[in-house]
């Protein structure tokens, strides 16, 4: 394990510029039968670990983002109270902190980075939390999108560790819509010729910014345009809003084979493909022990509240709680002050409750 | 006017064999100042217009439909009957058959061929009605998708001319998501560098298969592929699908500067900038004097029912039908026997009633 800090300020303890830790996997077998060499899971701790290591909470990272995008929802006061509990935002392979195309040395690297399924990336997790820090059980798994997915994989992976789930904005099994969404997003930025099959030495922009533009229309509801609340947000035309935030969250830091292969991973997301589940994602949902609070947004265009409504349906558990609203996918992004407190107020109320 | 074969086959009265016939409207100036010089409006006609003139309807096509891919709404027994109806069926600008930048002269082709607003696609369709054919009063006026922007805007355009009106799966406006929607389309089509700007002389193939991947998740719902509902297609598998049907789609006679200036004309269509009407969608809604039946898809992604809803509500005599199921905006394609079956009872009925 190393430390690793982006700047020399230690006075940092959130966002981009605090140090945050990276724990060695070492080798490691993923489920497609490739070898990851020297793999990395870079993670951001909040909190204390208590003694007897019973206030832990894993909250992984989503589609492109880094452990200091998770920190909105973390923060004394809220449900996910460093105060009281010991947060551990593990960042997803391929986001460019963990091992990712970007960072992996040759001959891993760029368009031969492997293929990482949602099972490897708890996988690798689940040795953090129990080889390095000790922990056995955990109050809360929680995240956003491909963190909900993640959420899912933690309570099917390791039914008996997991106390309470609370994916918000995802879910168990990516939908076949949301995976033509997804091939999309992958044609716009591919056909870049720039991009040169993931063999480019500067990042291809006009695929990146195509991108973006094609995920601008599923980011935010049909209403959220109309109503024009990317005002809210700071931007002052619909233009100032593609350009400023979408090109601006496509090129921050954004690599085009992270993206690549944080989408194949989302794609092939399903916790049924987990090993014993037989592709059974009914099956795999019925395992689940956790108490979760399933929350998917009113107007989500690629993760709608029927799919969750099936999932809650097959899971022991369960509640659906909808996100009321128009902001759609980003209902769960921490950009509006409503949707954070519903949020909140949710994970607030599921951690007080029995876990049985 | 002159008219075209295709092949020699006289033979063929519909299809995409079937002779058409083509209206020289001369030199045009448009409504952005430009003038499109020798000016074409390809167009095909069904059934016989009666010595008063009384039983016109005017069926306009869509993006990159052209004529004969309206046909399946047309048929003896149908509404749009041609033992009882005349029925016109205009082809966009842009669309191939009409003026378009794949078979303009130079220099006002490929790249370019001037901005078109709904607009002038109307004002010409309006001097072939009254120019050539001597029709006054128009029966219906119905259309899909950009289809139904143009009936809107021959409501507007013409409110003393048109008696009645059915749009359905468009609007009177392109909202501000939808214009979204289709940036996400144009950017993925001109990031393949062999498009050029437009300067192409073969079809720039990966951008318009990924324009064609972007859409596919637009044009149907979630639930529709969530049920696998292109196996009723004929189609084998999803990737099946986006290959033979939005890809063949994409490059089925189509070509890019063709699709990118029916783009523009649909991400700029609003009723409201008709001259006389300010620029107030809500105005020009008022001014329609048809009777119209607007028929959302129930869920059409990109015009959805509550846009219609407002529509309605600032029309004189309109009322709001949705088009149950899921599939999406492709509720209007033509695609499946329920749906055809629920708007062309509709179409009965409208043109049953009187019109005011």
């Amino acid at each position: 394990m190393s430390e690793h800090a982006i700047t020399g300020d230690e006075e940092q303890s959130t966002g981009p510029l605090a140090p945050y830790q990276v724990y060695e996997l070492g080798d490691v077998v993923l489920q497609s039968g490739q070898t990851l060499r020297d793999a990395k899971l870079a993670y951001q701790t909040y909190g204390t670990l208590n003694p007897e290591k019973t206030n832990a909470i894993v909250y992984p990272t989503w589609y492109s983002g880094r452990h200091w995008e998770n920190e909105w929802l973390i923060g004394p006061g809220r449900g996910l109270d460093p105060e009281k509990y010991f947060i551990i935002v593990p960042n997803m392979l391929g986001n460019g902190l963990s091992s990712s195309p970007s960072n992996t040395l040759a001959p891993a690297n760029q368009a031969r980075f492997p293929n990482v399924t949602m099972f490897d990336n708890v996988a690798y997790q689940h040795q953090l939390v129990t080889k390095h820090f000790g922990i056995t059980s955990l109050e809360l798994v929680v995240g956003w999108s491909m963190g909900a997915g993640q959420t899912y994989q933690w309570a099917v992976s390791y039914p008996d560790m997991v106390k309470r789930i609370l994916p918000f904005c995802g879910s168990s099994r990516t939908s076949a819509h949301n995976r033509v969404f997804l091939e999309g997003v992958k044609a716009a930025l591919t056909a870049d010729a720039a991009w040169g099959n993931g063999w480019y030495t500067d990042q291809p922009q006009l695929g990146l910014r195509a991108a973006a533009r094609v995920y601008a229309g599923w980011g935010f509801s049909q209403a959220f345009y109309w109503n024009e609340l990317w005002r809210e947000m700071g931007y002052s035309s619909l233009e100032d809003f593609l350009v400023g935030f979408w090109e601006g969250f496509f090129l921050d830091g954004r690599d085009a084979n992270n993206l690549l292969t944080m989408l194949w991973t989302w794609q092939h997301a399903d916790v049924g493909l987990t090993p014993g589940m037989d592709g059974d994602t009914m099956k795999a949902l019925k395992s689940i022990k956790a108490k979760g609070v399933v929350m998917p947004g009113h107007k989500d265009l690629y993760f709608p509240p029927e799919d969750e409504a099936w999932a809650v349906k097959h899971m022991a558990n369960a509640e659906l709680r909808e996100i009321p609203g128009v902001w759609g996918h980003f209902a769960g992004g921490g950009v509006n002050e409503s949707d954070i407190e519903f949020i909140d107020k949710a994970v607030k109320e599921l951690l007080v409750s029995p876990a049985d």
